[in-house]
This record gives structure tokens, sequence and C-alpha cells, in this order.
């Protein structure tokens, strides 16, 4: 039952790029399906930090093919009882370690099936217990970009694990989140999302829908006439672009992701406002 | 119109591998011609450092076939009224921002064609205020890669922002340059280029022909019996190779495109001479 | 003579991600086998540590496909009289300068064929004095995977150049080796190798089986009763998986090379317990 689309597998891992560990997964991987495309996605998570993974993952997945497998090797519970598996969605397959890497995902997508990765024909003869990336997780990814069934890989899973929620509380008044993510620019993504422009004005789709409460719901203010707190901060209104301010001033935009980011035009925001991951930011929103 | 060659997409940034960023881009471009070769040039160009990613381009795309697509995405003035374009020459087409970053390969090449990413059939149905580099650059790359016509993206520019020229000034005695680029390895590879070699003479070819002054021209000299001043030290003689000097000795050699650079075999010639970009370099010839 | 399955040729260098010199080695491939796969292995490679760059080889060949062609371009001698090379075996075909660094992988697979890259017609026009990556080896292994048989590309090589074995003295009650190398988690992978688990027994069959002397022989003992000594310390128990102690305790595993490996649960062993390459190993075996 080969798919005839050409097949696609991302890659995603706290690997480093040093040591070959991504290339000998590649091998594993281009043994079993030589015609697979193959798309590194980042091997710099930080080690063993499932919720940036879980992150960038959310961020990347919708814009591949619908019948893309993304792989995801960020394992601190390698070797231990957790239990590698697969997960298929309309918008995409998974497969990963059981340890809440693909909650952000499962937030925004229904799921369709998830299996536990049992079956011995869909892994490497030799099972390692410290690389389970290579023996176990690339092959399932590459047998299921081969157009192996899901279910042909394992038993249902029940019981996933999953992360908490993003931090997001919505007031009339203001939308509190925090720093989820500061990237190689120094631009510091928050929580607070999904925002959508419309003219002059935004309005806030709690991201992961699917996770939040009813109570959370779309709330519409003005762009200019918002503030963001945040590290002691306070900065004026959201922008549509950094060319907005001046080289070297903080501002607030809509980032690619629809969250709010708090950039420095031509410099690094974290490093030159102080910021961190975790630190809080508050979006008072005049109504 | 479909191009009968396998589609080549080389791609440049500012963007670090962390983030996703990149693989955000690959998964645009495979979504539209799966059939794409994607080639990493660099992901570490110094955050929107156009002159280091116009020099990279440079040293590149004459080893890639004539069909290639290069995606440039270094880009400061992204969300400002800066255009997206795309250039096409007969050793490569070329897309990226219209901030001069393709001034050294038009340098060398004449221009077919410019015109500005346009037309909204070749970008994502929405366009982001701060990733122009997936929802516009990527889109483009990958119809021009799938045959699509130039013209078909849009106007054409007239009028394209381009860099000054890297430094170059040649008198009977000397030749007068700078460090244009600090290599991995530390060699520092300087704007005197291009520099064949004849037996033990080497020929000076001013480098980026097309935008020199007319009165630049080729001059012939001994390679062994010239002196290169650098960061208050000489180093005499131009070599074929690293190791014709000792170990941990400073040595000038033609770099691999064409350009004057000074190593030290075997070790790191930035750290261990203190030399950076800008750097003037004088080249003694004793005509 | 093409080959009908499709080329697979990895890349492992020193030449870092920055600079572009890895993306122009791949336009060279690719536009002399527009089909190829490219997998990078590493770029990260010491520069010119070319016993780091045998063993990330060694431990990654294996799972690739046996028609690929992995290509190697660590080579402080470039531009001198030191030889580039082919050698293929039943394994794979290796392609890189002749200064030892295919020794590993000639440990542990009979070399079929040596030749010499000297055939003019397997290179580029110009060959340049510091970039063979470029002008000469990425050439070669393009024509290899395209299915030139390695004959043509030169003459046999009779003397290569062999690295010296790593380190690993056996005897009835201890083998000592040493730290050679430490990955991105900080994991200190010992030559101490290769360990084939049995149970709760594991047995020593000495890696590099072709370069070892006679006299060492496979070993049998029990795991738990091993006692490491390392950096003036002493782990108890060769364990199956970092997961039998507590986060933040060191452990000695048998990595997915088979090797002993010192790591520290969720942590950097090489940081936490101060280990550096070179580090002298006892695997204490109480028989």
């Amino acid at each position: 039952m080969a798919s005839v689309k050409k097949p696609i597998i991302t890659i995603t891992t706290d690997f480093g790029t040093a040591d070959g560990y991504v290339g000998t997964m590649e091998g594993v991987i281009l043994d079993i399906v030589p015609a697979a495309r193959l798309v590194d996605i980042s091997h710099e998570i930080a080690p063993q930090d499932v919720r940036e993974a879980a992150y960038i993952l959310y961020s990347v997945y919708p814009f591949f093919p619908s019948h893309t497998v993304h792989l995801v090797v960020v394992d601190p519970g390698v070797g231990s009882a957790r239990r590698p598996i697969a997960l298929r969605t309309s918008a995409g397959t998974f497969v990963g370690p059981d340890n809440g890497v693909f909650s952000y995902v499962m937030a925004c997508e229904p799921v369709e099936a998830v299996v536990e990765l049992a079956d011995p024909r869909y892994r490497l003869p030799q099972i390692s217990y410290t690389f389970h990336g290579r023996d176990i997780f690339s092959p399932a990814a590459a047998h299921l970009a081969a157009g192996v069934p899901i279910s042909a890989l394992g038993p249902p899973v029940l019981d996933l694990v999953t992360l908490s929620l993003p931090r997001l509380e919505i007031t009339s008044a203001s939308i509190t989140g925090e720093v989820m993510h500061i990237d190689h620019f120094g631009n510091c993504i928050t929580t607070i999302g999904k925002l959508l422009w419309g003219e002059d004005e935004l309005s806030l789709e709690p991201a992961f829908a699917r996770m939040r409460r009813a109570g959370e719901k779309q709330m519409r203010f003005q762009a200019l006439g918002a503030r963001v707190a945040v590290g002691g901060m306070k900065v004026t209104g959201v922008r549509h672009t950094f060319a907005e301010v001046d080289i070297g001033q903080a501002v607030a935009v809509v980032g690619s992701d629809g969250h709010l980011t708090i950039s420095v035009r031509q410099g690094d925001a974290a490093r030159e406002l102080g910021l961190r991951s975790g630190d809080e930011v508050v979006l008072e929103v005049a109504c």
C-alpha cells in the first residue's frame, strides 16, 4: 500500500550535529525507503527539553504536506519503560517517545490513531538500550513514510503522556502569558497567541484550542492601544513589523507563528532586555 | 513548462539551525516542488549581515548547475517597503530581498531579468509581516525551480539596490585590499583577487569585473618576490599551499576562490595574528 | 555501468557549516550525479583531527546501505604530497585523503580495492591547492556513486597510511582503555569495546578486530560485578541503561556502538566528572 506521493520525513532531535547520530538515523531510513526526502528541523533542542521540542514541532508541522512523517527524538527516558509511539492526524504523522512531545500538536489536531511501536518487523534487528532514535524510531518513521499503515506497527495506546498547558490567562482587561521560546535572533516568543490581524485590530484565538478551558474565548482589541509589560519594562502597541520602530528599539509584534513576540529592531531582545524563557508577559488591552 | 532537469534549490540565511525556520521553508518548498533537491549553503551568516551573505553566495554559485535556484534570506528590512525580487543570469537564478545581497553575483554575471515577487499566485495565501522567507521567498524559489518563467512572478525591477565595491586599489607597486571574510579555520580571505597561477608567477584579474573602474587592469608579478603586509606583520611570498611552510607559521596563499588568503598552517590565523574583517591588507609586488 | 540503486553519498568534514564549503561540494556532486542522496554525518570534526573523523565514520558506516559512498575531508595535508584515495569494501566505498582516516573501517572490513584518485576525467578541470574536497574528492565520490568502477579512477595503492590502534589492554582481571570521544551530551565513549550483552553477563569482542594482536581474545564477565575506574572515581557495575540510576548519578553503560561509555543520567558526564579525551579508563572484571 505504498504512497504515491514522495515520502517526506522531518527530523527533530537534541543530538547536535557533531557526532554522526543524526546521519546514522538517516542511513537507517534510506536503507528502508530510498526515495525519502529528509528535512532537518532542529538538532539543537536543549538536551532533554521535551517542551522546547513540542513548541518547535508545533510551529513547523503546518507548513509540510499532510503525508509527512515527523520524527522527534528528545528522549530523556530512553531505555526506561516509556513507550515509543506513532500518532496520526489529518495534518501529518508523528513518531517519537511517549513523553508529551506531541502535546501541542494534539492540542491543534484531532488524533486519528496512536500506537505503540511494538512490532519487531518495524525495528532494527538489534535494539540498543541508549539509541532508540536509530533502532526503533527511525525504522518506524521510514516504514510509515513508505506506506505501512499505522495499525501494523503495534497496539493502540489509550493513555498518552501529555504536558501541562503553556500559560495563558485571559481577563477582560489583560492577557497574561510567559516567554515560551527565545530564537536565534533573540526574539522572545510568548505563549500569548494566536493573534490575528484585522486592519488595526487584533483578535486572540487561544492557541492549543483543544486543550483550553471553555471559558477562554476569542477577544478583540486595538493593536496600537495595547501595552506589553515584560521584564519590568512596558512596550506600547503591538506592531505589524519591526520596521515601525527605530533600529535598536524594543517592539512587540505578532510573530510568524501568530504568537506575541518581543523583539529589538536589528538587535537581540533577550540579551538587551534581559529576558528569559518563563518570564511573565502581560498584554494590557484597553478595550 | 516544467524543467526536465532535477530542480535544485540552495538556501542561505542568517536564521541559525535551532528554531526550525529553515525546516519550515523546506516544507513550503517541498509542498510545491516535491522533487526538489535542497542544499544548505549556510545558516550562520551573522544576523542581518548582507555583505557576508553576498560574499558566501559569490564563492558558491559557480559550482552549481546553471538551472539551480539560489534562495537567500538575510533580510533586515523584512516587513518594510524593500522589495522581494528574483534575478536570472546564465549561471543561475537568485531569489531574495532587494538589499544588495546579489551585488557580487551581478558583478560577475550579466543579468538577464529581474522581477519583483508581486504575483500572489506564487506566494503563500497568508503573508506574515516577519517571515517572508517562508511566505514569499520560498514559494517563489519553488515555482521557479519547477519551471515557472521568471516574468510570471511580477513586474521588472529597474533600480536594484547594490552594495559598494569591496576594497581593491591597484598601483604599479602594490595592491591594497582588506580582510573580507574569516572562515571556520581562521583563514582570512581578502578582497585581493582573483589571482591566477602561471608557474611561479601570479596574475591579478580584478574580482567583480563588471563593477570595477576601467583603470584597474590585470597585472603580473613573481609570487615568491611579493610581500603581504597585514596587522603590523609582513609575510614573504605567496605560496601554492600551506604545506610550504612549517606547522604554526603564517602563510599567504591563493584561496580556493582565487582571493589572497592569510593562513597559519594547521592553526587559526585570525586568532593567532589578531586579524579581523576590514583589516587593511597590502600586497607589495616587486615588479 | 550505472547503479540501479539510488546513489547515496555521506559527507564528513571539519569545515563547519558557516562558510558554504560543504554546500559547494554538494553542488559539484549534484552536477555530476543529480539523483544522489546527500547525508551530512558531521562537519564539526575538530579541525584536522583525523582520529576523531576515523571514529565517527566507524560508528556510522554500518547503518548505511553497502552501495553508499562515504566522503571524508579532514585533510591537514591538503596541497602536500599526501595522496587522494578511494577504498572499496563490501560494506561501503570510502573517499578521502590517505592520512589514516579510514583505519578504523579497515580494521573491521576487508579491503577489496584501494586506488589513488589520479585520473583527471574524475576531477574538476581546475584543481586548487587548498580545497581538494571540492576539486578532487567530491567529483570522485560522485562518479563512484554513479557507478564508475573504482579501478577507473587511478592506480592501486599498496602502502596506505594507517593510524595506531586505539588503546585496549586486556588481562584476566581488567581491561584498560581510554576516553576516545566525548559526544554532544557529554557522554564519554571509551576504546573498551565491543561489549555484547548476554542476560546479565557481558562479553568483550575486541573492536577493530583485524588490527588487534592475536593474544587479545574474547572474555566474559558479570556486568553488575564489574567496576569502572576513571578520573579518580569508581563506578560500580555496567548497566543496560541510564534509567537504572538516579538523575544526576554517574553510570557506565554499553553505548550504542558497543563501547563502554561513562554517562551521567540527564547530565553531562565530561563536564561534571572532569573527563577528557585520552583519560585512562580501567574496567575491573571480577571473574
